[in-house]
C-alpha cells in the first residue's frame, strides 16, 4: 500500500444503513489496516454505532447532516435536493480532495446524478457507465454499462470499452484484456446499428484494445472475454437475469437435499463443499458497482447488502485508488487524443 | 386427443440430423401414439434409419430431396435458395394442410424467413416472435420474443402480450396469465419510448391482457408473470444469459462434490435428489422455440439438442394443435379489431 486511503462514506444510504455502513466500514478496515473513514450522516444515529466500533472509531470522523436522499426521490430531485445531503456531502469529499474514493448504498439514479454533476466526466468520456464484476467459469470478468445509460450509440459503446478496459487492466491485473460486445450473434450483420457500428470501430485498430468480437449471453457465465461491453438496457436485464438464475438453482439445490432422508444424510458430508460452492458464487463478494468515466472513484453498494456485501464495495473503492485506475483511463484517453489523425492546417 | 395429428418434420435439419431427428419422432410417438409424421430429407440418409424404426416407419411417409438449407445460410438466401428444401417442404405441407405443424432444428433464421414467407401472419400481426418456456420458481412461464426482432416499436411488443396470453391461456391452461414487460425497473418512467409506449397500452385495457406492469431480469426466474414480453434483443441475450449462468453453476456443483473425498461420499446418498435436481433444469425438457404470429404452427428445435430434446419440440407442436392455439390468437385478435372504436362518419 502506498500511503494511508481516505474513504468517504455515505451513512445514510442502504436498506439498513448505518448499521451496515458502519460494520462494513470496520470489516474492511481489517483488511486494510491503513484507511482512514469520512462517515457522513445523522449524528443521533451513527455515534452511538461508532462508539461500539472502537477500531473504526479511532480512524473515522463523523460529519453530521440530516438531510438524506430517499431511496425513490428521482435522481433530478436529488440533484436538486441541495448540497447537505449525506450522499452529496460524501461526494463532494471526493472532489475537493479530502477523500480518495466514495462508497454509497443509497438510491442509484441519485448517486450518479450528483456524481456526475460533482465530479465531472473526463476528458474523451461522453456518458460515464456503471461496472461490475461477475464469477465466470474461468474466474472474473467485468461489465458494463449496467443502467446508466438506457439508450446508447456506437460511440458510447466505444468508450466503455475503453473504460472496462482500463477496470481490467489496472484493478484486474490483466495485461491484455480481451473485449466483447453484447449481441445476439456472433456474426458481423447481426444486432442493432450502435453494436455493429462499434464493433466496427473497435475492429479499425484505432484503440488499443484488444478486441474480440461479438459475445453472446451464454459468453458472460463462460467468460469468455475479460470485459463485456454493452448498453445499460442490456446489461441491467442481463445481470438481473443471471441473479434471477443463481436464486432459481439454489432453491432448486436446497429442495433437492431436502426432499429424501437419505439426501439430507448425504449433505452431511457434503456440507463443507457445499459451503465453498455458496462462497464462491455468494452476491456479496461481488457487491460494488463502480462509476466508471468520473474525474473520481465512487462505487455503489447493493442497497440491501449487509456489512460483509458492504466490505466488498468498499475493498472495490480501495483497489481502484491503490491500482491507479483513474490514472490509466486518463492516460488511455490522452494516447487517444494525440493518435487521432489531427486537423491538417490549409495550405497556404 | 381429437383425431389424429400429423406433424411436418425438417429431417435434414439440426447438428446429428437425421438422427436426432427419427429417434426423437419415434420418442414423441410412445406420449402421442395417434401422430403421424412426413419426413422431408434425403432418402439415402433417412430410409436405412427409418428402417430401424418399425414403430415410427408405420406412420410416417418420407418425401425425398437433396436440397438443404446449410446452418451458416442466410435468411434472404434460403428464402430464394428455391422451393426444394427439407425446411421450405415441410413447411409447405402445413401451408397446404396436409401436415398440422411442424418442427425443425434447423437454420432459426432461416426457418423463420420461409415460415413467414409461406405460413404468412395472422390479421393483425406485424410480426411474427419466437417464445420459450423456462423452469421458474413457480413453475413454468413464456417468453417472448427470443431474437426475431432486433428493434421493437410500442405496438409490435403489445402484439407479442397478445400471442404470450393466448399462448398461456390454450397451451399452459392458465385462466387469466399475468403479462409483465422486461424493462430496468417497475417505475413508470422507467426504459426507452418502446417499453413506455407499450405499457400505456396494456394498461389502457384496449386488451384482454391481465398487465402485471414492468418486470426486471430477476422476475424470470422467480416466475412474477406467466408472460415476461420484450424486444428479440434483449430477450435473446437475457435467455442466453441464464443458460450460461445455469451452466456456470452446474460446473460449480460438480467441482464441489468431486472437491473431497467426503463429498463424493456425500454424493452416493444424495444421488437420486441430484438426479431430480439436473432434470428440473435439464435444457432439453425446454427444448421447442414457438413461433407465434403465423397462420400455421411451426416449432424450432435446438439445433444441438439430442433426440429427447427433439422430441420435447415435437411436444410442443402437438401441444399448440391439440390446445387450439390458433383459434385462441385469432378469436382475441377479432375481438381486438371488433372492440376497436370503429371510425366515426362524418357528420352529413
Amino acid at each position: 500500500m502506498s500511503g494511508p486511503i481516505t474513504i468517504a462514506l455515505d451513512a445514510m444510504g442502504g436498506d439498513r444503513a448505518p448499521d451496515i455502513v458502519l460494520r462494513g466500514a470496520d470489516i474492511a478496515l481489517e483488511r486494510h489496516p491503513g484507511a482512514k473513514f469520512l462517515l457522513f450522516g445523522v449524528e443521533s444515529k451513527v455515534a452511538p454505532l461508532l462508539a461500539q466500533l472502537p477500531r473504526l472509531a479511532k480512524v473515522a470522523s463523523l460529519h453530521h447532516t440530516d438531510e438524506i436522499v430517499a431511496g425513490d426521490d428521482k435522481p433530478s430531485q436529488a440533484l436538486r435536493a441541495g448540497r447537505g445531503t449525506s450522499m452529496r456531502l460524501a461526494i463532494d469529499a471526493v472532489a475537493d480532495g479530502r477523500a480518495d474514493c466514495v462508497v454509497s448504498a443509497g438510491n442509484t439514479g441519485a448517486l450518479m446524478a450528483i456524481a456526475k454533476f460533482v465530479l465531472k466526466t473526463l476528458p474523451g468520456i461522453d456518458r460515464p457507465a456503471i461496472a461490475t464484476f461477475y464469477p465466470t467459469l474461468r474466474g472474473e470478468s467485468v461489465m458494463l454499462d449496467l443502467g446508466a445509460n438506457i439508450e446508447c450509440d456506437a460511440e458510447n459503446l466505444v468508450q466503455f470499452a475503453l473504460m472496462g478496459d482500463a477496470f481490467a487492466r489496472s484493478v484486474l491485473g490483466i495485461v491484455e484484456p480481451t473485449v466483447g460486445l453484447l449481441n445476439v450473434g456472433s456474426e458481423d450483420l447481426k444486432g442493432n446499428d450502435a453494436v455493429r457500428g462499434a464493433a466496427a470501430r473497435l475492429r479499425g485498430g484505432l484503440t488499443p484494445i484488444h478486441f474480440h468480437g461479438f459475445v453472446e449471453g451464454d459468453d458472460i457465465g463462460a467468460g469468455t472475454v475479460d470485459v463485456i461491453v454493452t448498453d445499460g438496457f442490456t446489461g441491467n436485464v442481463a445481470l438481473k437475469t443471471a441473479e434471477g438464475t443463481a436464486k432459481l438453482f439454489a432453491e432448486g439445490l436446497r429442495a433437492a437435499f431436502h426432499h429424501s432422508p437419505m439426501a439430507r444424510f448425504g449433505y452431511l458430508f457434503a456440507r463443507g463443499a457445499m459451503r465453498k460452492f455458496r462462497e464462491r458464487f455468494d452476491p456479496r463478494r461481488y457487491n460494488g458497482a463502480m462509476f466508471l468515466g468520473l474525474r473520481g472513484i465512487a462505487v455503489k453498494s447493493h442497497g440491501s447488502t449487509d456489512a460483509f456485501g458492504f466490505a466488498n464495495a468498499i475493498g472495490v473503492a480501495i483497489d481502484m485508488k491503490l491500482n491507479g485506475f483513474l490514472e490509466k483511463i486518463r492516460a488511455d484517453l490522452a494516447r487517444l487524443n494525440t493518435a487521432a489523425p489531427a486537423p491538417q492546417p490549409a495550405a497556404l
